[in-house]
């Protein structure tokens, strides 16, 4: 029987989605190289031809959700005829937060012997989506719902702040203290952009119930 | 000739006020404790009955300073007949920033090594400093020059903001793009805070170049 050759992407991304299976049910601690493998159902060697080591495939694994949710921004953002304010909201509620099955990842990356790698992913995160945030926040401008000068500014202002305040890796928030504070990042949205009841306080706390 | 006993107190503040200066004369990679106990001309031992290392003293520094800034908040807040906006550009003016000499300790928190420790102090500083600004803010209120609710969650988002957007360790910022995203703060703050020209650009500039 001839030995079925899979191409290197497909297998890069069967084994990725196996580790973000894995990381995911068992947790990324005790997740470990041969329970990935086993998984895929290949050998140990097919999996260090494509990653080094357990560390290195969550660094892939992330940078492949950062990808997709970009990809799914960028849909977002060349919509047409979709008014800037759905559009903010569909990239702030939607594109911008970790999915829940990334949720391991963020475990793994609030531990303090990761943190150098978790405020690198926070740097990225929001330097990859601010343009976009940017040009939602211009055509709103256009459309006469914000108003404001220095979008990239403002948009950058305001994802440092979320980003920061609402990682409870960085903050230990109680569920209370956090509720507060999403509720409250409602009308922080609406002064920054200039607009009235842009995102509720319920579509917020909805990402954190999630 | 009888051996003179300093206070406990007294010789602590004069090893880490050595200690401060040498950092930020030298650097803190290159000060040793040798260094340290040299200038103070006391022996290795005296040192090593006060702190345990040299990191220890980096953070012992550290609390000094935040303690010595917040005692100046402090003031600042209970100034009898004084603006509030005044008050509030004092204590981010003035309070909030880390005062040059201390430079030294914030490189030393600024290499990867050191990152834990880094996001500590800056939740640490977020944290003491956030009720004194709300009140201040509530008394601006009260003034009638600013207008907003829920002013305790506010003024954290803004410090939040602060810290982590302008610290160069988080993020590389050129000089250019620094100065650029300071004068965006000017408006960030007015937005927030709901009050008109609370801070100039110029001002936040200031703060820089000190």
């Amino acid at each position: 029987m001839p030995r079925i050759a899979k191409d290197p992407q497909e297998r890069r991304n069967e084994i990725l989605d196996a580790a973000m299976e894995l990381f995911h049910t068992k947790g990324y601690e005790h997740t470990s190289v041969s329970d990935i493998v086993k998984k895929v159902g290949v050998a140990q060697g097919t999996f260090y031809y494509y990653f080094r080591s357990k560390e290195e495939i969550a660094t892939a694994a992330h940078e492949r959700s950062l990808a997709s949710r970009l990809d799914f921004v960028k849909k977002v953002v060349e919509e047409q005829g979709l008014p800037a304010v759905d559009k903010l909201r569909k990239v702030l509620l939607e594109g911008f937060p970790a999915p829940p099955k990334d949720q391991a990842i963020l475990d793994y990356l609030h531990a303090d012997s990761n943190s150098v790698l978790h405020q690198q992913w926070l740097v990225a995160k929001i330097t990859a989506f601010n343009p976009y945030l940017t040009e939602i926040v211009r055509q709103g401008v256009d459309e006469g719902v914000f108003q404001l000068e220095q979008p990239a500014e403002v948009t950058e202002f305001l994802l440092v702040g979320i980003s920061f305040l609402f990682d409870r890796g960085i903050f230990g928030w109680s569920d209370e203290e956090l509720e507060n504070k999403l509720r409250a990042l409602e009308g922080i949205i609406d002064r920054l952009l200039g607009g009235k009841h842009i995102i509720s306080a319920d579509e917020l706390l909805g990402i954190n119930q999630r």
